[in-house]
């Protein structure tokens, strides 16, 4: 076990009790959201697949422990993270018409659309569930109020991005702007939200609260390019993802938005332009269109974005002025999402 | 204007206020939104449809004003439950396939399933964020938690009442008590909640709080079977939608699980269940099983039970010992409700 899954066991007991019906006649209910979790096959089989990272419940208790809070008492935002970013997965995948994801069946592609978009809103419904779980721990009203708040208007902006990200799909001229834009509600918030609720529950000031919230939303803005970059050039053993999968589904994704723009600019040939332009791109164009992206220099331009939000992630952890072994984990975690593979 | 009529501006108005992006670049998605509550057509112009009964929210005020309370205080609840139901509706939509709603296109018909998936979502999240406006009314932390508890466990109820409707779908075999299970989840939950917390914002008691609750639940069951017999046998140019509609999806609604057990207990011929066991069902047919299922007497079944809930609805009410205009209201809309025609 990693040092930094020392927390895991913590989370995914805190999500089962949760994640679990009064009433025998909900058991397929709450089975699929447990087969998504990697807690059960599709036959509802237990099983214990680590199925996810849980990056967000991880990032939200090392905050808790690095200001000087105790971790435990952070684990009903935890658990309530980490069933938001699933929900949004489960329903994501609808979107995206993902069949497969983690190597696995989507839940929509075993049990159908409706069954999946309502396992997904049973899910989104437990996260408040598990959020309200902070009243057992002694806390002040105002300050669990103030979770919510901030939990709330997340949710809010996870929705927000995901409309922009699919309005950018049906879209031609995206710009990076619009990009980060998105990413900032996409993504960022989130990652952003995990690291504040932390702090704010261990008991750091508004100032350092404040300072995790930028570490998280600049871990987030990298995390997303990385997986743009993952997208288009990631090993397709790796991530279980048919290769330049982004691509097949015309995502404007920021190596693309680089490409078109370089292509616009050049004037002259515009072999990507004429790719998007189709109604479908071929499993060969896509696999043409990385080999261009990377010759356009899309992929170092990215890298090189990331490698920008990074340092200025890590920039806000050390403002913070601590220096323990939580806020080392975080440090490593960061370091490690920025080099993953799938 | 009728006289129950008189809080709809005020809940319109707060609950635009929640519903509205910061952003020019998100007035797409908040516009579906919009079109959905009947502020938008479907080109965003605005238009005033009083596309919706807004009836929980109502009863929401109507209670709060009931125990003496000041309905005012209570509008962030009522806009979150009039939120919460309507992004049911748009998933609903999606779920049972249904291209139109008030005689107006649903949301997916209009933007494809990925765009109405996530408008649904995103109006979920404004839920939340509506009642967390009750922070700006003078109450106290430790009611607004309890009403963000109660408005937790009603969201996961709502979604495991779904997942027992359409799970209906596929058996044939369902009993009336299963029936009664699926609906105090997917419909008397949200209109027991819409009272309790009216009483519970107004000051109410505990014994109080819990009659307006069990109020609400029994309205909210003779609510569902009165929509039952409207699938079924409601007036296609005043519903909607087409005749015996809940028949052609197959619904296992009261009606059906009657004249199905009938057929059983009678031996003999059984032309329900020979109809229930294809994978479709006619225009042709559903008429006829509306038919069959007068003459066994499942409209008068379903009518009884209907008149009994609403009996210990109006037991519940009584059960509180006030009598005030707002009272007179509550009672007055009930009888409105189960009388309506679509």
């Amino acid at each position: 076990m990693e040092r930094f899954d020392r927390y895991l066991p913590m989370i995914e007991s805190e999500m089962r009790n949760v994640t679990r019906g009064e009433d025998d006649r909900l058991n397929l209910f709450y089975g699929m959201m447990h087969y998504h979790l990697g807690w059960a096959d599709e036959h509802f089989h237990p099983l214990d697949l680590h199925a996810g990272k849980r990056i967000r419940p991880t990032i939200c208790m090392m905050a808790c422990e690095a200001v000087g809070g105790n971790p435990e008492d952070a684990l009903p935002a935890a658990a309530a993270l980490e069933l938001l970013h699933n929900f949004s997965l489960i329903h994501d995948d609808i979107e995206d018409d993902s069949r497969t994801r983690r190597h696995r069946s989507t839940v929509w592609a075993l049990w159908g659309v409706p069954q999946a978009i309502n396992t997904g809103d049973g899910m989104y419904s437990l996260a408040y569930k598990a959020l309200l779980g902070l009243q057992r721990r002694s806390m002040p009203q105002d300050l669990i109020l103030e979770a919510m708040e901030r939990f709330s208007a997340t949710c809010v902006a996870l929705t927000e991005g995901q409309y922009l990200d699919m309005s950018f799909e049906e879209r031609m001229e995206v710009t990076a702007e619009e990009y980060l834009h998105m990413v900032e509600r996409k993504t960022a918030a989130l990652l952003s939200t995990s690291a504040y609720l932390g702090a704010l529950i261990g008991g750091a000031d508004r100032e350092t609260a404040a300072l995790y919230s930028l570490f998280g939303k600049q871990l987030g803005i990298a995390f997303q390019m990385e997986d743009d970059i993952l997208g288009i050039w990631g090993d397709e053993e790796v991530t279980g993802k048919p290769v330049a999968s982004d691509i097949l589904e015309k995502k404007k994704t920021l190596p693309v938005i680089f490409g078109l723009m370089k292509e616009t600019s050049n004037g002259g040939s515009s072999p990507l332009w004429d790719m998007f332009r189709q109604d479908e791109i071929t499993a060969e164009q896509a696999r043409k269109a990385a080999r261009i992206l990377e010759e356009y220099g899309a992929r170092s331009y990215t890298n090189t974005l990331a490698a920008e939000a990074h340092q200025m992630a890590m920039a806000a952890l050390e403002g913070t002025g601590i220096e323990n072994e939580a806020q080392a984990d975080l440090r490593a975690l960061a370091e490690k999402l920025l080099r993953r593979e799938s």
